[in-house]
């Protein structure tokens, strides 16, 4: 059984605390790099993440916090990265030690934007990481309701079996059920797929569309993202897994869903830039759309959900408009 | 084209109300069977039905009433059958004209008890209607948001094609849109089965299941019912079309539905009786449930849900009992 070392967190919000809940829980200590040293201190001060998932104690003596990349790198053999897709870039720039020998596992949902790669291959490609050596955390998993310990279904797709065993190992517990697959490309292009589809089922919310024509969207976005995926990577998978479709129905039908939120204020008619001050926050599914639509300019995959979506937060149709288009060329 | 000429329907709840809105608005006649003449009466004096979906006007004078089946049988050539399942036996004994050259559609989502048939084999087996003159309507359809024009997808499913495009282009519209199938058994058993699954989102709900796992269990409720309709007509279909998934997502997910309801408070710990009071009425899937699982006595094909529910509601096993069993099952 291959085994995973010592583990550190990259990341602070609350995906990356909800995972470092279930890893510490089995490890007893994890590394965690967190950006800003006064979030650590609170941390420290108060057992508890200060910002996300507040209610989650932990016992601050099993972790070795450090707000510089390099120092966690260095020290850990299993790095889990849970930064936002748009700042993961950043992240990285200050980093000085080699990622190669390292297990590298990616619990970001979102696609690398400029390289427009999904993160494996961008850890792949840039940082010259084997893919043996990459893996993705995928399922329906809202972080507040790992966080309440309600059972929770989380696959580990890596190309090496025997790493994603052992990492789903790790991740197991009473409130959490692992799976394995080799499909990572699948998983991770899927994750960043359901957050768009969120948008649309948001924005169908805000122009008043019901429940009856939602279930018809949810249906026709299972299976752009089946056509989408079998393009990409054409392997034999069962989309109803609930890696793939059970994340998107968590996240198209949940009230926590930030994308579904903030498609419902589009519906509404807020301007990009106005639903996201009201929320404090950009919903990762607003680059994930820009990044899919560039990505399928290569593919020419049929994506009339991707293209509406796209066509609203970008080019400024207004939502009625493209919505209209789509409903006609529902199945 | 095939001529559907005069259409009349037979049940008085709000399916059949919507349906009858649906249909009117087209051809401003239809035959209307109900039971009860001082339901008739009200109608009359209200121009709305007096008990369900209320807030939508009939121009009267387009319907021809009547509480005897027979004068409607007799007079009209499309009759739409929208009657409770376990009840629809009941209607039929006092008939005396024959169904046989008439095009029966139906709209129940039902099994017959007793003999355990889908409504449509029912109609062919006991009144000897050729199966090309026998049609079903499914897909996402709370009858209360076709009340408010919300747009909607409905398909109808007949072996003859040309027959199932003539009353589907009775019933398209601005609210909605109709597609043609000729999967009748598929439609039949899948518009049963999503009730089943329906109760079992609302005993996880009432158990405290959260959003995450209730994803999970849809997504292997789709799994279930594709294994179910390939074993008993293995033809090509995409269970992923609006028809199928799309039903099952808006009985699943939405709180329009009494079969999750009735789920939860199953969940909650109430007994069925109790249960159906509080209510005031039957959820339909309490009987699906038991037609179903006898019908997969024969079949012998793997449907975990479906035990688990039939378990809970006939063989008095606690919900959290059958349930931790069926999280084990799912991938």
């Amino acid at each position: 059984m291959y085994d995973c070392g010592k583990i550190a967190i990259i990341g602070g919000g609350s995906w990356a605390t909800a995972i470092a809940k279930i890893v510490v829980q089995h490890t007893h200590h994890i590394g965690w790099y967190m950006r800003r040293d006064d979030q650590i201190e609170d941390f420290r001060r108060l057992s508890h993440n200060p910002s996300y998932l507040t209610s989650v104690h932990f016992d601050v003596h099993e972790i070795n916090f450090n707000s510089d990349l390099n120092k966690i790198v260095e020290a850990y053999d299993t790095l889990v990265f849970v930064v936002p897709s748009p700042y993961l870039k950043n992240h990285l720039k200050k980093l000085k030690v080699r990622l190669k020998d390292k297990f590298i596992v990616t619990a970001i949902k979102g696609i690398v934007p400029d390289e427009n790669l999904i993160c494996t291959e961008y850890f792949h490609q840039v940082f010259d990481v084997p893919h043996d050596n990459l893996a993705c955390i995928g399922g329906p998993s809202h972080a507040e309701e790992v966080a309440l310990e309600r059972l929770s279904y989380l696959t580990v797709g890596c190309s090496d079996m025997e790493k994603a065993q052992s990492f789903a190992e790790i991740l197991n517990s009473q409130f959490i059920k692992t799976k394995t697959s080799t499909d990572v490309i699948g998983i991770e292009y899927s994750s960043v797929l359901k957050n768009v589809y969120a948008i649309a089922a948001g924005i169908c919310n805000g122009l008043k569309f019901g429940d009856n024509f939602q279930a018809v969207l949810i249906a026709n976005a299972v299976q752009e993202m089946a056509r989408f995926l079998q393009s990409v990577h054409p392997i034999e998978r069962n989309v109803y897994d609930s890696v793939y479709l059970g994340d998107l129905l968590v996240t198209g039908y949940s009230n926590f869903s930030r994308n579904r939120v903030f498609g419902t204020m589009i519906g509404k008619g807020y301007s990009v830039k106005s639903a996201q001050m009201e929320m404090e926050m950009i919903a990762e599914g607003y680059f994930g759309t820009k990044c899919m639509k560039e990505i399928n300019r290569h593919w020419h995959v049929n994506m009339p959900i991707l293209d509406a979506v796209y066509n609203i937060l970008y080019e400024r149709i207004a939502p009625k408009i493209e919505i209209k288009l789509l409903t006609d060329s529902f199945r």
